[in-house]
């Protein structure tokens, strides 16, 4: 049994409301030099067999099909 | 500027609706050998200064105070 994690982020050059809205508000929390934040996903994905490239291939491909819209968003896959 | 990542995952013991029907479509788009999906947060946040033990304890607080419910959900804080 493997686990893949897939990181899916927006590009740089989309706009981030969700990040943008916990900048703004981390100043009024007491938390200062934060300078940006941005909000992405996350998914862990259980693969059968072992975490080989073959199952990293498998979590990009769903990335691609599923998890992420690549017009407006990024992925990265890694083995955990 | 220290990037630190802070990940944030529904609980073990808490239900995840979301990862549940991402698990449940894959075999209809032609994906077999999954057996679980979770789907959490993922947070990149700029900080000034260097990716030091400070800049970590500081997402740290800032997790715990404003990007996770710790009721339901568990948080990890690491430089990148």
């Amino acid at each position: 049994m493997a686990r893949v994690v897939v990181d899916v982020m927006l590009k740089p050059e989309i706009l981030d409301p969700q990040g943008q809205a916990i900048v703004r508000k981390l100043p009024q929390l007491g938390f200062e030099g934060v300078t940006a934040v941005r909000q992405g996903k996350r998914f862990e994905i259980e693969v059968d067999g072992p975490a080989d490239e073959a199952a990293l291939e498998k979590a990009r491909k769903i990335a691609e099909t599923l998890l992420a819209n690549t017009v407006i968003e990024s992925f990265e896959v890694h083995a955990e």
